[in-house]
């Protein structure tokens, strides 16, 4: 497995890069959320997920609020280096409609 | 499950929503591509993956060169409705590299 560092990320326009979150005992897929250098540093420090809330513009230590924080197994990078994928152990649900991810509805066809 | 429609898709100010694709049976992660609302009646219609292709600024039929294409399982929706999660039946590697996932570099700590 390549190793890969930080400095070589590539964050968008906006300083930002999506960061897919999925359940690493599972293999669920639990959200898709942003994260900035500072929320990535961030998550690497702590070992727990932390975003950027695009909506709020401020970082966001998933679970400070609910306690269903996400403890961070690995972190992969895309071929692009412009996509994360944060394998993590959760305390609780990933959505905050109370949903253990945050795909619980299918498309219709 | 509840069951949604394309109309309540919320595209970006470009047009554009993530889509990650997932092994429908391993539950592997192989990409993270962007979807115009174009490529993705063409995935409802045609039952495998189409995107829109950012750099090239086109239709992206996956696999349509290499012969990886990528038969839809089904297609999630998340809360926000701004990400997609489709899980799918690969043809080859996912990956432009020739792996079979692109997330095959993992974060050095």
């Amino acid at each position: 497995m390549e190793l890969f560092l930080i400095e070589h990320i590539k964050f968008d326009v906006n300083g930002l890069i999506p960061a897919i979150v999925q359940d690493a005992e599972t293999n669920e897929i639990l959200m898709l959320a942003y994260m900035n250098a500072e929320s990535l540093r961030l998550t690497l420090e702590k070992g727990e997920t932390h975003f950027w809330s695009r909506s709020r513009q401020e970082i966001w230590h998933k679970g400070a609020t609910s306690g269903n924080i996400q403890r961070v197994a690995d972190i992969h990078v895309d071929c692009d280096a412009d996509t994360l994928l944060l394998r993590v152990k959760p305390a609780g649900p990933a959505c905050h409609t109370g949903e253990r991810t945050c795909f619980y509805r299918e498309m219709s066809r």
